[in-house]
């Protein structure tokens, strides 16, 4: 008699050490014993990944992306090992799979793999055999039985999917923090843990840097409708639960205030405004891997246009490089960049029906002489580029500006 | 137009860090552009399998075979991967395997299984189009999917093993040594390199504690006739074949002396001699999975016998309390232990053609008053059992008395 079918999904903090890896292990032996079927998610322990690029990088500067996926993958290898013997060690069952035994097939686009299919059968098998089933995040094989990575992040991806494909109750994603934030607790002490948040809103706020989730986790979660539970390893309470919006959650015009450094700022100064060029470069900087976040282009003077554009901050010189060799094919006057930015954003769905969201916010940064250098909109969210150095005071000003600390009326 | 076939097998010191690891490329490369055909079997990074088994340890004192295996294979595939970018890195195309990949078929033997079956079609397309093919070292895969492992030394079993499937010209061995000496060199400043030896001394060797090269592996070697070169990763001097043994090897009664200090001791006096005691003491102790290597029994006396017997020494307490607890079933007086031994053999394919041999061993430790505790023979080895103490005089004085640091009349 099962009471639910859970998958629980632990970051890399929540398995640091051997002694975080036994405090999670008996979590989840807990939560099987209450009666429940339980498949864990793991990704590597903290450090490793980053310790396993160190290692390729030591060697090239361009590894190979099939055998820097063969490298990484070993991370969670190593974690789902580990964390079955810790669950044996407190007298339960437990069976470890990597993407290739699960099997999680992806596409061939190694180090960011997408996930076509899950075969859920050996899966199945364990948790009919009373054992927890332990998959590594982060990796799948394709067709040709090669490893391949789903990026940063991936392991949320591989919860969410698994969950999906389990047809789960829950798929619930330990981390280091409580849940979903009006706004970074460390930067702002009146900041309130949101209950709930929506499909969209989490997907902005992952997206803009508030690296609770991946961002492509929750998309995948939104269009196979499983709802999430982000919550702490560490403690008992209860944290946030990401599900389809509702009309409440509309009442609130901004459900919080995110923020990102970790992009980097190019501008092309005097491009001859005509069909094709945005097309042109942009299409070079895709091919070469680099994600483009804000795409800003002025109103065109004289038949000439500026165009701005945010990267990530890592791949700044990289792509100033590209666009240089672009900008003289059509015939740019000048390439400016900047990687001491911020991004500031206020994300709410409530920002569709409420007016003067976007002026409200525009305001309280001049209030506080923040000079904003580009802005981007969509129906749930504004974002301003601001010079780094005043990213703290944006959010802070901005979560009072939207009365973020007051609990609401109704708690949503 | 290829000039010859080449399994090439590297060990953890050989790719002990990054800057050994780019050595060890630049030799693969440059062999593979004199025109052969190089497959290359890669072991952990040095430490790295010993830092897993820590890890493994810490969580429990008995890790669960399957999982433990899942663990330890990561060490070789983070190895395949660094070094199929460091060959890249020199301008040469390479392709890495895991066990899984190639496939490298084993029973369900966790820890320390048996090559079934190797299917080298993958590595072969590999070879075909123009790459060196780096196969990880140590693990398989079995029917259901699941990694296993050889046990330690077991990349010079895959290394032989795959030699043999892809029929290579020859399997070379590379370590940090320069070959297998008459003794070790570190101890005895006269020791010769030699450069042939038998299957048979090898294997002898090998079991006897000289870790050049996996005994298992060089049994798979003679069963398979597979030529193997063992020389060292830092030097282009030629080492030691490893080949069938032939009239001119019996010339010499001795070939060499190993020794080993990772043995212990357990004796069992005043057991019943009656038919079905060794089995009964013996099978117990094989259940455990305890490997026993010299057995003594002496001649019985009123009916009751002693039996003595030598375990490694990792598993010298288990094995003990073990034999404690048959020694109550067969009604033995006492139980003695001894960690604090060492094996002294001499070893050539000449002993079995060369009459007093072992006479003249025992006189020559006697001289030098070392008290044998254990002697055990086969048809090219005599092994004794002394105080550890002695162990490094007792192996200079039989390299003197079998005169292996005289260049030999005619080098074999």
């Amino acid at each position: 008699m099962s009471l639910a079918l859970l998958v629980q999904k632990f970051g890399g903090t929540s398995v640091g050490d051997v002694g975080r890896l036994q405090h999670v292990a008996r979590r989840i032996v807990e939560v099987k014993e209450e009666g429940n079927e339980i498949v864990v998610v793991v990704s590597a322990i903290a450090g490793e990944t980053d310790r396993l690029l160190q290692l390729a990088h030591q060697i090239t500067e361009t590894p190979n992306a099939r055998e820097l996926d063969v490298i990484l993958a070993t991370g969670e290898q190593v974690a789902i090992g580990l964390l079955s013997l810790a669950i044996q060690a407190c007298g339960s069952k437990a069976r470890s799979f990597t993407g290739t035994q699960v099997r999680i097939l992806t596409d061939n686009v190694h180090t960011r793999a997408r996930i076509l299919n899950i075969d859920v059968e050996r899966v199945r098998q364990a948790l009919r055999e009373g054992e927890i089933a332990i998959v590594a995040g982060f990796q799948g094989v394709n067709v040709e039985e090669e490893v391949t990575t789903l990026g940063r992040g991936g392991s949320d991806l591989t919860a969410v999917a698994l969950a999906a494909a389990l047809d789960a109750d829950i798929c619930e994603i330990y981390t280091d923090v409580e849940g979903v934030y009006t706004a970074d607790p460390d930067l702002v002490s009146t900041a309130r843990k949101l209950p709930r948040v929506a499909y969209e809103e989490m997907i902005e706020v992952a997206s803009l840097g508030a690296r609770v989730l991946q961002a492509r986790a929750v998309e995948y979660a939104k269009n196979y409708n499983v709802s999430i539970h982000v919550r702490s390893s560490f403690t008992r309470n209860p944290g946030t639960m990401v599900v389809q919006e509702d009309r409440d959650m509309e009442r609130v015009a901004v459900s919080g205030i995110a923020y990102d450094k970790n992009e980097a700022k190019i501008t092309i100064t005097g491009v001859v405004d005509r069909p094709g060029i945005a097309a042109k470069l942009f299409g070079r900087v895709a091919e070469s891997g680099i994600v483009v976040d804000m795409i800003v282009q002025n109103i065109s003077q004289d038949g000439h246009t500026d165009i701005s554009f945010t990267v990530p901050r890592s791949d700044f010189h990289k792509a100033k490089e590209l666009v240089e060799g672009v900008a003289r094919e059509i015939g740019a006057n000048q390439i400016l960049g900047d990687d001491r930015i911020a991004k500031v954003s206020i994300v709410g769905v409530g920002i569709r029906t409420h007016s003067g969201v976007a002026a409200k916010m525009f305001a309280a940064l001049a209030a506080e002489k923040v000079n904003i250098m580009m802005i981007s909109t969509s129906e749930i969210k504004v974002s301003c580029v601001i010079e780094e150095q005043y990213a703290e005071l944006a959010v802070r000003v901005l979560h009072d500006t939207f009365q973020l600390g007051d609990p609401p009326a109704e708690e949503r």
